[in-house]
């Protein structure tokens, strides 16, 4: 159940026995969802956050018009709304793109982790960080990164974080999203982002079609991205 | 040093003797910064954590060829960094918009805090997932709204924050910001926010002029900028 979680946190630091059974008991109970099902609520009080075990989510906020921003994009192995956690209610709500599988871990098995692993409790506040990375460096895209940019940018994102829970090969990766929902992570209108993704198709950066990403050229797709893998600290550290 | 922090932080959670010491011995050294001092750069190693006393700050982020995007004001009482404590090194660099006294509080005794003060910690964790509230809701002004609705929700968010440190007054409050920065905090140019500016006193909902926000229409200038002040957390809870 937690094996995704448990590669993302040794990509970083070591766990100890103790630390992977706290983890492994923290979950009470796994649900299954079916695609576009919306699994928490804007402002609804929470008792539990979500660990996600197959599928993919997302993080969305919506405006009074009907205007979607999806806000983040989480993928196996990422602790949804470890966030929700201290913060109680969430801001923005959280959808499933596909079929999901996810674990229920209950607030309070997470206050016990607090109370009695500091090194777990520092690693879980690493990854609630690493999320805010995520979403600083989607402003930056969002503001000042064009439409080319800002999509490059996205692929290789999801290429590193899924490479890291082993799910996406050299050449590239399964995305069960729709172009709305594309256009949706990328402040973008659905008719710009078909004419993006023709572009960087005909330039030989990367290929989106069918729910499969397939990268043509890494290394100039990444540079077109201006993309700089630092911001999802993959790197060893000591917690 | 810490008494706009300890404000901050009792809007949400009441603080023992012994949390409220270990935060004022958290400060080592306090320094003086002037206006327009970048002090601390993406991806230096860091070993401490700045509390933002009395100015303003900025994290920001840039691309290859110049284009700035501001990923977050801090205002006094803001831990700016703490995500530094598990990050170690920043995907941004933190800049002064005005001169600014700062406590320098170093990842040691954080780490000890997190070794004795579960509350306390669990009240910091919390800290930097409202951060990451803010970035969520920069995300969709950035995306989704409008450049009128999105400079006028910018003035909303600072005056609850300056609010909750005593900062603002029902009417307005004071802003260091250039006209660039204020660009660089929405993803416009210089000549759209010049305009923007213009509409919205026009419109009678808020003048900014001379480092001065005055907020005309209070009611009508939330309406434009669809603001909901959820995402501050300024309820109070238990952790």
């Amino acid at each position: 159940m937690i094996e995704k979680l448990l590669l993302k946190l040794r990509a970083r630091d070591s766990l100890s026995p103790v630390e992977e059974t706290a983890l492994r008991e923290g979950i009470a109970e796994v649900r299954d969802y079916p695609a576009d099902k919306t699994f928490v609520r804007e402002g609804e009080l929470l008792n539990f956050s979500t660990l996600l075990i197959e599928g993919l989510v997302c993080r969305y906020k919506d405006l009074s018009g009907g205007e979607r921003q999806i806000a983040a994009i989480h993928v196996p192995g990422d602790f949804v709304d470890l966030h929700s956690f201290s913060l109680k209610r969430l801001d923005h709500s959280i959808m499933t793109l596909s079929p999901c599988k996810v674990g229920i871990v209950p607030h309070d098995r997470l206050t016990k982790i607090t109370e009695t692993l500091p090194h777990l409790t520092r690693l879980l506040w690493f990854s609630t960080n690493v999320d805010a990375a995520l979403h600083r460096e989607w402003e930056l895209s969002l503001g000042r990164r064009d439409a080319l940019s800002r999509t490059a940018h996205l692929f290789c994102e999801l290429q590193a974080r899924l490479e890291v829970v082993g799910m996406a090969e050299p050449d590239g990766y399964d995305l069960p999203l729709t172009q709305t929902e594309l256009a949706e992570c990328l402040g973008l209108t659905n008719v710009h982002v078909n004419r993006t993704l023709k572009v960087l198709r005909e330039r030989g950066l990367v290929d989106f079609r069918g729910h499969r990403v397939t990268i043509q050229d890494r290394e100039a797709l990444e540079q077109v991205a201006e993309f700089n893998r630092a911001f999802l600290y993959l790197d060893r550290r000591v917690f």
